[in-house]
């Protein structure tokens, strides 16, 4: 099939937008490390469970080489956002001596046999590794990089067959096959603008007689790197001959697998080569890239995005010679990478046409300027090779050492993946619930979709197995009618009571004249007035000792009034409220919410305390963060006033001043863990009450008076029966041990699976 | 055990509120006549399933006379709410030429040989009927009344045994034994007031000398009535006596089975009296009532109050002598009930008493002034005969005969149910779709109790299955991530996108500035644009032929931001949009909507045609009615104006006017079903669909171009799935076959039963 002109099909067909819709995906290698700079003898780090299939987190050829994946993403953001939590969870989960070394090849190589092949469990993953060990050393295996994975839409392609009048497979085929004699060709470029594997010690060469000298841009992607034997040639002038090379090379042994060869470009998508003839080629991956050690993932996402510009350029643009692509494309990839980082590139001007290709290209897709800027970045880098990474990597070394470069970075990663242990970063704009469940699915190598970032929707499939999941815990397993019983109080009571659970009675109002209606059944008994439907303690007043005065309990009425239409007047069960977190048949958790306050320490005025007690990480608006600041507005000094307290009050070692009445974590108030103190006959109360109102997940609130003592029909009452309960304050108390609930609600969808 | 002093107790501890706290339940039987006031041929009707286990509709001795049964309530209101209720599903599920004779004693008796025994299911149901004949007679067993069934509160009996210090069993069997002896010591008021079987038939007395020689007040209550042979005495001294007594008859063949005991008064709860001694009298039955036939259901509700005030006040007062009360009680009653209607009582004096008895202790438990109106309403009656019930009746019959006084009654009754069909009028402050499904539960025998009215909440059982159902259509059956998916359009789009289904391609924007950015996508493209949440169809644009204004763009932007933060910009498939109705994988129903519009006759204005088709019972506010009353507002006139009409228009025949651009049913739209017209392949695709959102019950609102080709990837598009869609627009279409889909939700939730 003659080349298509993709440019002039897309501008004169309108497929911009569908050009535009690639999926990019990246892997990303890195060597775990100690301080020392010496590479980690420990295994794979059982916490991330099965390496084999685990969509995220694996190893590649060394068992300290960890392998970090994303998905196939529709942005560069989201690439990189995947591989930043993927990178997050991995560097929380080491062990504390542990970092991950942030360039392609470490400073320190230990002795040959101390290079442990990684320990799959599969008997052939490991048997091919000891021959790549044989055949090309360990020393080359300790190198790592990013693969880049690039995919054109399937409707572009559609829509380019449907066009032409050709078969999609042949589309495909033709266009990946140009993509990848051109990506050859020009690879040079980001060999010189990405190259940063620029030393390795001595012994790696073991006896070569050729070894550079000085500083290059790239050993990794130089002859030094991991590369076949010189006769091993593949012929890119078709896909036919392609195919037949590498073919007859496994068949005489030359190679062991079609996974042996080891070329820039590589084509996915099918187990065997073959394959592609009938099925079309799916995707490329791009081999080619060294880690960027001044990015805390490995790449940065404005490089993401201009290595996508790059590639599709390269579709873009015409072939200027096909046949001879390949090898002028190795032959001048081969001296960029192995000349001085900071000398200038010899093909100069090659790159800047082809950049300014790039820069027509992104005028003609109308992309935004930031592209046109981002180019004009590389062009100066391309001008001026100290701009490059190696540039930078070779300057820097000129102050450091390279162990210390490298460990100095290695490091800062790690501390800013450990800030604020609560939160997922990549995902901090999502609930925290959510970034916790998240976290865990990832580790745990459970596929996570982000449906709507906005909504708390998201999907985790694991094993064919497909399970949504709103705000952390909402799921297929609990059923419609489940919250709908729970979010109507009336209807909760109505059910727990007619099933012999002590329910604090009360009236149903929705006006004034009702509730006086029945003032003088709840005259001068202890009740609690309060909005029908609401969320966050407002409009609920309570008359613990009882109320005789209308007055005062019209004013309560017509508070909750404002809240709801319709108002709860409930008998005031004594004793302290305890919430139960249930799921599936078994209480999970149990916490005590303390109204906002501060201990007094015989030094610090009250101010001061609350400005000590808000400086732990774990304050903040308790949206992004799993408590809420302390805050000393007009409600609070109230309440130290009727204390006899002042915010300027010094108080006495141990003195506690409440700063609020009501316990809301959203007001200030400390959780507090009891799971180990509360009797477990409240716990089973609690999961028969989650039954009752037919629910898989629940907050139950029970009010207890002494939680050390058995369950009686008298010695507690129901408040309430929530759904969608929240789980940081369980995971993150302010006392006691963190209950990491959203592992539970993993091990609910996924009872197949064993989730560590 | 000695007798206790209720009131004493009750004042003295507070248990006003738990000796308010009865259960009331209503039993009522009645013959199904024809027309011509003879008693019906046919067979019970087959609509309201099998008989035996029915909650709420049997039949009592003849296939003819069906009883009608509420459960236990905890309020007059509910009972003769139930008791209307399932009235108006027997009424409107009768044999046209079907009506309920309102009295007690049919005005025409069959000949004996024509009266059919109830033709139960279960062999010793109908032997025992056969049984009665040989014993009794036909004519007695055509007798119907009702039963008023009673029972004070446990937690009552559980209190007056704690502060007596008394076996609860004890006190509840002392309780109710008082009660017995006091409601037949007293009954003759009931009889006087209640009345209202003056007449029968001469055949019906076969060959009595001493028959009444004139009206009497109550055939029913003398000793012409059901009642045992005169050597069947049973003692009420102890609950001991009356157990032997009853045990002894029935062993001795005097009666065929307890049941056989025939009593005003009956103690209930057990399969057998024996066990009474042990686990305590539940509730009591008296069986004494007439039915009113100035009473649409045979009682009215204030007399249903006057009786548990009557009773009670025999509780609350002392027992005068209570080893003759039962001998005195019978002669009173007996002397009441054969006394001509308009006579006065012969134990006025007593009555007034009692009367008065009862207002001290209505005042007493401080209830209602109503109360009081209630009981000087009966005193009245107690001192002129012309104001009760049997008073009534004989006045009326002077102007005319009893049966067209009857049939007149039964006609309008029969009227009343059958108004407003769409609509179960003892329910209808509830929505419609849940009037219909309470209406299919009660004919189907499916209890029904109403859980949160406010909240359309309500709970079905039926052999010890229960389900809850809220709105009608919200159950367990699905499952709580379903209407998740569902209430957020981009999560929906983009499930069933990503599963190959035809969704409008679209944007999600939050502000205009980001509706500007995608201007150029959409430019001059057929668009829609709506709120992301929207389910009365504001904020929602459509440019059928595209635009390119950015201004009007702009404009239609802003208005959909008024009703969401967050805006869908969407193409805009061509078509016709169909709501598919899927419960449990199939499409039950397929309706089309039309806006409002008229079509001329070539005689009326636009506005009379209005009027005109506002005429139909179905439309009104679309929520109390099937369908919205069509207006002539700003909108409708600026509607016209584009069609070059007026309201003062007269349209040609057959010409349509246009009054509305949307077609929603709010806003006056018809709803035409095409279950039959539309393709089965688009049945097929709704259930994918709702497959794919994970629903068992869904609206799913497709495009189709043409209805009557087959589905294929490019003649439809996915509009939106619906949780919770409306079911009546369905059941009530304006043209085409109603598709009762409340049925389809019973059958759903009750599979092992069959619904019909």
């Amino acid at each position: 099939m003659s080349i298509m002109n993709i440019r002039k099909i897309v501008k004169e067909n309108n497929l911009e937008e569908l050009f535009n819709a690639v999926k990019i995906g990246i892997e990303k290698e890195g060597q775990r490390v100690l301080e020392s700079g010496d590479i980690s003898k420990t295994g794979h780090p059982k916490t991330f469970g099965i390496r084999q299939k685990h969509p995220y987190i694996q190893t590649d050829f060394a068992e300290s080489q960890i392998e970090l994946i994303t998905s196939p993403e529709n942005s560069e953001k989201n690439v990189l956002r995947y591989l930043a939590a993927i990178h997050e969870v991995v560097l929380k989960n080491l062990p504390t001596n542990e970092f991950i070394w942030p360039l392609s090849i470490p400073v320190k190589l230990p002795n040959e046999e101390d290079i442990k092949v990684a320990q799959f469990e599969d008997k052939w993953d490991v048997e091919y590794r000891e021959y790549l060990v044989k055949k090309y050393g360990k020393y080359k295996q300790m190198v790592s990089g990013i693969h880049y994975n690039f995919q054109l839409s399937d409707n572009l392609m559609k829509s380019i067959a449907d066009i032409e009048n050709k078969d999609i497979v042949d589309v495909k085929n033709n266009i990946y096959m140009k993509l990848a004699r051109q990506f050859i060709r020009y690879q040079w470029l980001l060999v010189y603008l990405y190259g940063a594997s620029p030393l390795v010690e001595d012994k790696y060469y073991y006896n070569s007689n050729d070894k550079p000298k000085n500083y290059v841009r790239s050993i990794r992607m130089s002859r030094f790197g991991y590369v076949n034997d010189e006769d091993i040639v593949v012929s890119y002038n078709s896909l036919e001959e392609y195919i037949d090379n590498i073919v007859s090379y496994v068949e005489t042994g030359k190679l062991i697998a079609e996974k042996e060869f080891y070329s820039s470009v590589r084509f996915r998508g099918e187990d065997t080569v073959k394959k592609f003839l009938n099925n079309g080629i799916k995707y490329i991956e791009f081999r080619l890239f060294d880690l960027n050690p001044y990015a805390p993932f490995g790449i940065l996402e404005k490089d993401i995005r201009f290595i996508h510009l790059f590639i599709k350029t390269l579709v873009w643009i015409d072939e200027k010679d096909s046949v001879k692509s390949v090898e002028i494309g190795k032959e001048y990839s081969e001296k960029i990478a192995l000349a001085h980082p900071l000398s200038k590139p010899e093909y100069l001007e090659e790159g800047l046409e082809l950049l300014d290709n790039m820069k027509e290209m992104v005028k003609e897709l109308k992309l935004s300027e930031t592209d046109l800027i981002l180019i004009e970045e590389k062009e100066n880098e391309l001008i001026d090779s100290t701009l490059t990474i190696g540039g930078r990597l070779v300057r820097d070394y000129k102050s450091s050492s390279p162990l210390e470069v490298g460990m100095k970075l290695a490091k800062e990663y790690k501390k800013q993946a450990m800030e604020k242990c609560y939160s997922l970063k990549a995902f901090e704009n999502m609930e925290l619930s959510t970034q916790a469940l998240i976290e865990d699915a990832i580790r745990n190598g459970i596929k996570v979709d982000i449906i709507d970032e906005n909504d708390q929707f998201i999907r985790l499939e694991w094993n064919n197995q497909v399970e949504y999941v709103k705000n952390g815990n909402m799921t297929s397993r609990d059923s419609y009618i489940s919250p709908l019983i729970m979010e109507n109080k009336i209807v909760t009571k109505k059910i727990l009571a007619e099933q012999g659970f002590r329910v604090p009675k009360g009236y149903e109002v929705s006006t004034l004249d009702d509730a006086i209606m029945v003032f003088n059944y709840v005259k001068n008994k202890p009740i609690v007035i309060k909005p029908k439907s609401t969320n966050f303690g407002l409009g609920i007043t309570i008359f613990k000792y009882g109320i005789d005065n209308i007055e005062t309990y019209s004013e309560a009425i017509n508070l909750a009034l404002k809240e709801d239409k319709d108002v709860i007047i409930e008998e005031f069960i004594e004793g302290t409220e305890y919430r139960f977190f249930v799921i599936e048949g078994k209480t999970k958790a149990v916490l005590l919410r303390v109204p906002a306050n501060v201990i007094g320490d015989g030094v610090h005025t009250i101010e001061e305390l609350v400005e000590i007690k808000n400086n732990s990480p774990l304050r903040g608006d308790a949206k992004k963060t799993p408590l809420k600041k302390l805050e000393l507005g007009e409600i609070e000094q109230l309440q130290l006033k009727e204390q006899g307290l002042t915010i300027h009050t010094v108080l006495k070692k141990g003195q506690v001043a409440n700063l609020r009445e009501n316990s809301n974590i959203s007001t200030g108030g400390d959780s507090i863990d009891m799971t180990n103190e509360v009797h477990s006959s409240y716990k089973k109360l609690a999961v028969k009450i989650a039954d009752a109102v037919l629910a898989k997940v629940c907050g139950v609130d029970l009010i207890i008076p002494d939680i050390k003592s058995e369950v009686d029909n008298n010695n507690y009452g129901v408040i309430e029966a929530n759904f969608n309960p929240m789980m940081m304050m369980h995971i993150y108390p302010y006392e006691g041990k963190s209950r990491r609930l959203s592992l539970d609600i993993l091990r609910m969808l996924f009872p197949d699976k064993n989730i560590i």
